[in-house]
Order: structure tokens, then sequence, then C-alpha cells
């Protein structure tokens, strides 16, 4: 294999045709992973016979990107090579664009064959490649027709019927299927190209691609035909006869386009993953937007503000230790009497008036929620006049709150034991409390986002069959909104990562109506962890400073990890804030925060 | 409050205007959480307070939609009236447009303030409405102009400038990090609209918003300019100062539409999840693209598919328990000689030769990856007769392999000690096995995406610092490709949810370059775990059948729920597999699987 001489037929095409770069990706027309020897132009171009990888030719420089599963694999095949090996997924590798803006002049244009790339990814190049310097994109024009000598046909293997009794699903029931979800999307048809959707959908298996029984082909399904696009010499009298009772017509396969162009019912469902980008340009056009960079900027805070967050989060802690200490007087002083004079109202003023004396104290950054027994299963409720209810010795008392501090803001939930519990409350108290802890424990690579992070909060609630339908955890503003995106801890996926230096809150919760509510919530900072040859990883760091009550955990359902945490976390609590404490709450404290 | 006075007035002007509909989102022309009340247009019309819900009336019915924060707080509240409660994410609960597409007649017209929801939000609405036979959208009145009498007006509360002690970073800084980042986005200018955006921007706070320190108000930066749309009466001849030492503009909030449409320069950033729809008509068209539904449809395995993977799955074990049993007895006998005579390529052929003697077998379903040590960290590598090394009698033999059976097709991969072991090694198995076995165990509610279980697999790794860069999992063809979509358990977001009836791999590994590479892979099916008050929780079998090598495990790093795991797939492999071999490899079998 002579690459060197194959790089120079290819630049003697490029130069003719004045484009200043070729690129390679890895795929055919069907965007299949695995692709049938016609296709491996990026195998003949580089020599590296990977599944996955782009290579791409200037007139004086050759690259190869790929990933993890292929680094040493290509490093081995490309040498000896011009090719330069890009690693995709580690830092400092450009982007192709990037590298093509590098090696080329601005305003020249480079080439790729529309037919053997998705839509979206042609797109995506179209639009990197315009921000490096107004590098333009040809797509009609594949080299490999005039410098591979001796190229692999396109596979004519013989196609088989999959029987029924392993693909458990008629043909025919099958595109009613489709039909009903087309339907659902507002389409009326669809053109099909992935070659595993069409050998499922039609019950046959093919043998053109190497350990994958596909065979190369087109669908096209309309509300009244479904017409497959193969080279006949694949079917056999017999398939044919099958195809023809299922009502699939047939047409050959290069006919694709012209059946795209001649389908005129109602708009038709072309996937942009699945589509190559010259057939999907046959029928569309198209536009740009992104999402604000202020977004990210602002929730990245800066040292002034971390220091902001720390100095106000030491006295949220100091009000929210006196506002428990006096709860729990009252409580103990109450057991007999039920906390007579007490209510959701009265202990939220007593926390804000505790609040209101600490210096750059400039208001609460939103109603509280105190929310008493079957109260706290209301996820936001506020109490007002007429939903108050007064407190007894006994139960839950849901308390989330926070405050605007000029140098920071806050957020913050306990839930406290105003007396006994039932079973029930310290089983979901302590699997909620594993959650929260699971999150402050947890390292991760930088650049994860909050949704890869979600589910060690639940975890342990989804084994006992319980969740909660909210975030986990949302970032909180500088003096700013209590709630700040993009990024989150969620189910629901939020591509932003979390980055050293941004805030974001741990709050699992439980909520069984009628019954009670559980929340236990700090606000967290992400900070450096370790470098490794993985890369930086990053973990998180508790802003907030407030026991977490003991009294209803049941120890026995923690993991060591679990109790340990807990027990530094109290120390921390205990040694930061007692020097700002009289004694009597400083001794308060101390009990709060005893180990378990 | 007279709810039924409001949906009164409403109607009026709703049939004076030929709408079948009107929809009252909770946000502001900003997408704020927290709204001024001059925007709490909901909240009038319904009576619900929470800081999200959307609330819709007809000409003979209303219903309100709120998320689980908000279900009893609202139920609460709407008593009494009209107001259907619709609960957000519980099953059975219609979309706006299908309760739309139920209470009103195809065709008609349905109305919402375009100024008071994003881009994003109003497209979505459009497409969804007009799959309701056809539904159209209006988006240019407010009757709440009409209807609504003494309407607070918009907040005109002065604004204060935040100290760069606790802001951190200069106005002009941050600007120019913004103009730099729109560069990078091939943007030259953008319209700000979100408040704590504008805020952060210029270092200002206000109090428009309660618990919320921002002001009203728009910012539109372009490469020369900054312009501060806000009602002027706010700004004291501090503030103005300040602003225009800082180089900002001020224009009266009213004309930020006349300022976009003032923009001349290059590309305009509007990122359509922030700016309102009515501001992004003024400037932008658009299309529809749709994900193919056939890709989600072939993932689901129908009962014979199931049943035809139990039945390859039972004969893979079969083929890989004789393979694992000779190769055991070919490392013991050769233990002085070294393995001698065997291969990386010797040991896939003969594996293939034990697959290849079972019933319905059709071949691989990909190149067998044997890697021997160093090798083994080359996470696709295939030996070929150059690059294939002897085998030695120490260190890990890396085996992915599979096949493609008439009934199924299988994917497995076993990291095997062929003698002495280092510390790291083990370490590492140990590792990569506890996050295999966190899949295994996982319980998770219909409807989470792998990318949410992603992280059990690393996270005993990322506490070490280590990581692999590939997918945890991917779909298994039913005698199709044996990597199929699009679904996938990895890092990366992919939304399909899994579902029960899929199958998908579970293969964490670490590759170590120049050292070693561990994989442990099973393929496992989706099935049903319980259903709770909080839905459908699914769970994973076992396909695969087949012993995990205990020699290297170190027993202390794993939790007892991981031991227990180990131990009954075990059993289990043993109880299914046994029946089926000679008294010989069943003999070896359950020593293989003899409890740790």
């Amino acid at each position: 294999m002579n690459i060197n001489q194959r790089l120079s037929d290819l630049r003697e095409v490029m130069r003719r045709e004045h484009l200043a770069a070729f690129i390679f990706p890895s795929t055919d027309p069907h965007q299949s992973e695995y692709v049938a020897d016609h296709w491996k132009g990026r195998e003949f171009i580089s020599g590296f016979n990977g599944s996955a990888g782009t290579a791409v030719v200037t007139l004086t420089s050759a690259a190869l990107w790929t990933d993890s599963r292929y680094f040493l694999a290509a490093e081995e095949q490309l040498k000896g090579t011009e090719y330069q090996l890009m690693r995709l997924k580690i830092e400092g590798t450009p982007t192709i664009a990037e590298w093509i803006g590098r090696e080329c002049e601005a305003g020249v244009e480079v080439g790729i064959d529309g037919w053997c790339s998705s839509a979206n990814e042609v797109k995506d190049l179209i639009a990197d490649l315009r921000k490096q310097g107004g590098i333009t994109l040809r797509t009609n024009l594949d080299p490999l027709r005039l410098i591979w000598p001796n190229r692999p046909a396109i596979p004519e293997n013989p196609v088989e019927i999959y029987p029924l009794q392993y693909a458990g699903e008629a043909v025919h029931d099958k595109i009613s299927r489709i039909r009903q979800a087309l339907r659902e999307q507002h389409a009326d048809g669809m053109l099909m190209a992935a070659l595993d959707d069409i050998a499922w959908t039609l019950n046959l298996r093919g043998s053109d691609v190497h350990c994958n029984p596909v065979f190369v082909s087109y669908l096209l399904i309309s509300t009244k035909d479904v017409t497959l696009y193969i080279n006949k010499v694949k079917l056999s009298p017999e398939v044919l006869a099958y195809l023809k009772a299922e009502g699939v017509g047939v047409a050959p396969y290069e006919e694709v386009n012209k059946g795209l162009k001649d389908y005129f019912e109602y708009n038709i469902l072309l996937d942009p993953d699945e589509i190559n980008y010259t057939l999907y340009k046959s029928v569309i056009r198209e536009i740009v937007e992104e999402e604000s960079p202020v977004k990210r900027m602002k929730t990245v805070k800066n040292g002034r503000e971390i220091a902001g967050f720390r100095s106000a989060m030491l006295r949220d802690g100091i009000a929210m230790v006196k506002f428990l200490k006096w709860l729990s007087e009252y409580s103990e002083n109450s057991e007999k009497s039920g906390l007579s004079g007490l209510s959701e109202l009265s202990v939220s003023d007593k926390l804000e008036s505790f609040r209101s004396e600490q210096p750059l104290y400039r208001g609460l950054s939103f109603d509280t929620i105190a929310g008493y027994q079957a109260h706290g299963a209301i996820v936001h409720y506020e109490a007002t006049p007429e939903s108050d209810i007064p407190l007894h010795p006994e139960g839950f008392l849901l308390l989330d709150s926070g405050a605007q501090y000029l140098d920071g803001t806050t957020d913050i939930t306990r839930t406290i034991a105003l007396g006994p519990l039932t079973e029930e409350q310290k089983r979901v108290y302590t699997l909620v409390l594993k959650g929260h802890i699971q999150i402050e424990l947890c390292k991760f690579p930088s650049g994860a986002s909050g949704t890869q992070l979600d589910i060690l909060a639940r975890e342990a609630l989804w084994r006992d069959g319980l969740n909660y339908l909210h975030g986990t955890g949302h970032g909180v503003g500088a003096y700013l909104n209590v709630h700040e995106g993009p990024h989150q801890i969620r189910m629901e996926w939020k591509p932003a990562p979390l980055v050293a230096g941004m805030t974001v809150t741990d709050e699992p919760g439980i909520y069984l109506t009628g019954k009670f509510g559980v929340r236990i919530e700090n606000t967290l900072l992400v900070t450096p962890y370790k470098e490794t040859e993985f890369g930086q990883f990053l973990q998180f760091e508790s802003l907030t400073l407030c026991p977490i009550d003991k009294s209803p955990i049941l120890v026995d359902l923690l993991l060591p990890e679990e109790l340990a945490w807990l027990n530094a976390y109290h120390q921390r609590v205990f040694d930061t804030l007692s020097p700002h404490l009289s004694s009597e709450e400083s001794s308060w404290l101390r009990s709060a925060c005893a180990p378990l």
C-alpha cells in the first residue's frame, strides 16, 4: 500500500479543482459504523483501518482524527506516512475545522463527499469552517472515483428472508406502526437510510457488510407506497415474490434521489443524523442559532465572588445555628404543652429576624418554605395566614430558606425532627441523606454535566421505588437570582458542564402526599480534585455551614463513607462557626455536631 | 378575587377575536422564573401563584399545568374555579396542545402573547398544535391589556451600582470577554434579555423582582456599542455617569424592537431559549426535522426476539465455557513452558471454532479483540499476523468477542488472568468490576436515559483519577448489528430512554498504555422492576451467561451488595449452563462459579 502515491494523486485532483483540503470520514451514504469495502475511502487514503476516524489532506500536510479506542492502533498504522494523529476528546486536540484553519489560508475552499456524511455533520462542519476565516465547503466531488484504481464495487450479495419465528412481528405490522409514528410526528412519509433499520423493517437480512447482516439499500415510505431502492441482482425470485406480497415495490439503488424528488405528499421525515447531506440538501434550507455565552460566564465565580460566598455562608450559618438552637429549646421546653404558640409562619419570621441581624443582609433570596408534616410534602409550599398550622412536638418540619447578602446568595434546606418520628420518616430521611452525601462525595472529570451526576442522589431512593420529580441541584447567583443556569444537576439533559468555580445546590427530597416531606440541601462549590493521565478531575466543597439533624438517621443504612462524610462535615461546621458564637450557642452546636 | 368574572371578560375578547383558546405562561419578556407583578397574568386569570405553571382557557373549559413542586398548592388554590389541574411529568397528563386538540375543533386558532414566551417554546407549541388537526397560533394579542383593571405597571425601582470589591471583574473586562465569545460563535453582536445576565454584565443590581436583585431591561451589544434599553427614571445621575464611563448607552425600554431592526452588523446572536418569540420572529425564519421513529422501535425487542436472545446467549455461554476451560487447562499445563504455542490469533481462532460448533451459528458479530497485556490497552485492537504476540503464564488477556446466531447477536468481554498479576492489575480489575456490577444492580424509573446511569459504572474509577473515554454500553441488534442505537449508556447525552425489552451492554474498562487493559462486559436486558406511586421502575437482567474471572478480585474493595451480586450471578450461570455440559466441563464451571 503506497500512501504517498495516493496522496500525490489526490493532490493533483485537488489542485485542478482548486481545493485546499479534502476530508474523508469513515462512513457510507447510510451512516453505517462498519462499511462495505467500496466506501473504505478513509482507509484507502490513510492506511488506518479502524471503524471510526476522519482523514484530512491539505496540499502540504495530512492528519487523522480518531477516538481513544484506536489511539494505539492508529499510531502503529500511520507510521511512515505524512499523517499526524489527532486524538479526539484529549485536551489540546484541534477540531478538524481548527486544524484546516491553521493549515490553510483564509477564504479557501475545501472538499468532502456529501454522500458520505450525515446532514448534521456537514452542517456543523460548514459552520465551523466559516469561523476559520470564512473557509467554504464543496460537497459534490468524490475524488476517489478518479484516484482509486480497482475500487471494490458496491456489494451485490443475495438478500435472505428472516423467518417470522425469529423476527416476531410481520412486515405489514411494522410498517403500520411506522406510519402511525409518522402521523404523530406530523409527517406523511419518510426516507430510511440506516441499513439495519431497513433490514429490521422488512424482516430481511444480507451480508454486504462484514459481521453485520445488512444489505445496501434505501427505503422510501409514503402513505400509500413502500419502495426499496436496491440493486435487483441481490433479490432472488423468492425474495421478489415476498416483497411483492408485502406490498413493497423495488427500484434501482441509484434512483433514490429521483424517488425523493418525486415525493409529492405532505412533509417527508428526514432524520438529519441519518440522511446524508447530498440527499438532505435536495429538499431542505437552514439557519443558525446559539446559546448565549453570558449564561455560562456568569456561573463561574471569580475569586472575589467565591470569597464573598464564603463570608455570606459563614454569617448565614451563624443565623441558622441561632435559629435551630432557639427552635430546639422551644421544642424541649414545650414537649408537654405542644409547642404552643409556634406555627409555620412564626418560625419563618423568627428565622428571618436572625438573618436580618447579620451584616450585609439585603433580604430573602426566596420566600421561606416552612412546611410542617403533611405541608412538607407540598414541594414549594408557602405558608399564608390561611394555611398556617401550629407545630407539635413530633414529626418533621421542612425548612427551605435563603438570603441575599451584598457579598453572596444563600440557599439551604434542613428537615428538622420536632419530636418522635415514624419508622417510615426515619427511613425516608436516611435514604434522602444518603443521596445528598453521594453528591457531596462524588468525583468527576472536568466536562461532566450535572445530568451525569444526578443518579448518585437518587439510586438509594430508586431501589425503594421512591423518586422526586424536581431537579437535584441548581446554580446560585452571586448576590443575584437564587436559581441560575445553565448548569444543573437533574434527570433531564443539561449539557452545560460543571466547571471549577461554579456553585450548585445538592437537594434531593421525598414527598409523601398527606404525610410528610424530607429535603436536605447544601450549596456546593465545584473545586479541583486531582489531575491524572486521564485529565483534570473535580469535586464539591460544601459552602453551606449548618448541622444536619442527626436524630432521624438510621445509621445502619449509611455506608461507612457516608457516615465518615457526615462526621467530618459536622466537625468543619463546628470548627468554622464556633469562634463566632456565644459559649451557650457553641455548646449547643458542639452537641449538634457530635460524631455519630 | 373573582376568577369567574375574569374568565368571562377574557372569553368576550376571545369571541370577538375568533380565538378558541388562550394560553397564559408564567414568565415575562425576559424568560424570568420569578416575575414582576405586571407580568403575573397567569395568576390573574387562574388564581394560582406558583413560580411555574401555564393556564389555558377555552370558551367552555380551563386547565392549569404545573410541576410536582406545586401539585398540592395548586389543588388548593384552584378549588372552586373551573380549572382542571394538569400534573406535568405524571403519566396520562395531556400536553397543552393535546388538551386543546381535545377541547377545540380542528382548524381553529388559539392565542398566546408572543412577548411572554421564548422563541423555542412558541415554535414547539406551533408544531404541536399543527398536529392537532391543524390548529394555528396567533401571537400578537395580549388580552390582559383589555381585561385587567388596575394592572400593576412595569416596575421603576432605582438601579444600584454593585461594588467591584464584590463583583470582582470590571464591566469593560466582562464585555470584552463577551465580545470574544461572540466572535468564537461567529457573531458580531447579541441581544441579552435575561435580567440576571444583564445585572451581572453591567455590575448593577435592582429590586424589580421580589427576592431577585435585578432590573427590567434589555442589553444590545455590537462590535462598537453597548446599549441598555431601560426606563430612564430608574437611573440616578450617579448610575447614568457610571454607565457613560463604561461606554454603555441608554435608550427607552420600549425601543428594543427598533434597536434590533436597526442592527446592521453581521450575524446577531439570539438565544432562542432566552429571546421572546415576538423579538425573535422579527429576524428569523425556520424549518422542521425529527429523529427517525424506526431507530427506537427496532431496539425494543418483542417476545420472539427476547426468546431468541436467551437461546443464543445460552449457546454462546456454552461455547465460552468450553473455551475458558480449554484456556485454563492449557495455562495450567504450561505454567513452566510459557503457554508455548498460544498467541492472540490462535486463541481467537479457537474461540471462533467453539462458537461455530453451536447450532444456528452464522458468523462473528465483530472481529474478535484478543489483546494480551499491553495490547489489551489498545481498545479496539485486532491481532494481525504482524502484530500477533505469544501468551505467557502471567498478566491479563482481554477478550472482547461475539457472534451472530440466527436467533440473536452476542457481545461479551472477559479479562482473563493467565497467571500472576501486579497489585495495580488487581486494583484496576476490581474497580472496573465494581462499576460493571453497579450497572447490573441499578434500578431506575421508566424514561431514564443511559446518560443518567453512566456514572454508576465510573464513580469508583473517578475516585482513583481513572477514566475510560468510550461508552459504557450500547444496544445490540436481534441478528443485526452488534452496535444499535439510539439508546446508549455513556457520558455524552443520549436522550433515548431505556425501555423494557431493550438490550444494552455493560462494559466499563480501563486502559493503561504500555501496560494492560481491563474490560468486563455482559449484554443486559431491560426488564420491569416495580411500580409505585412514583411510577414504573426498571432494572437489568444479564443475558450473557459466562463466569467472570474471580482470581484478580481484591474482595475488600467490593461492597457487600457487589459481592452478593457476583455470587448470585455465578450461581445462575452454573445452574443454567451445567445441564448442557459434559461432566468435566460442568465440574470446571462449578469451580469457576464457586462463591467468593
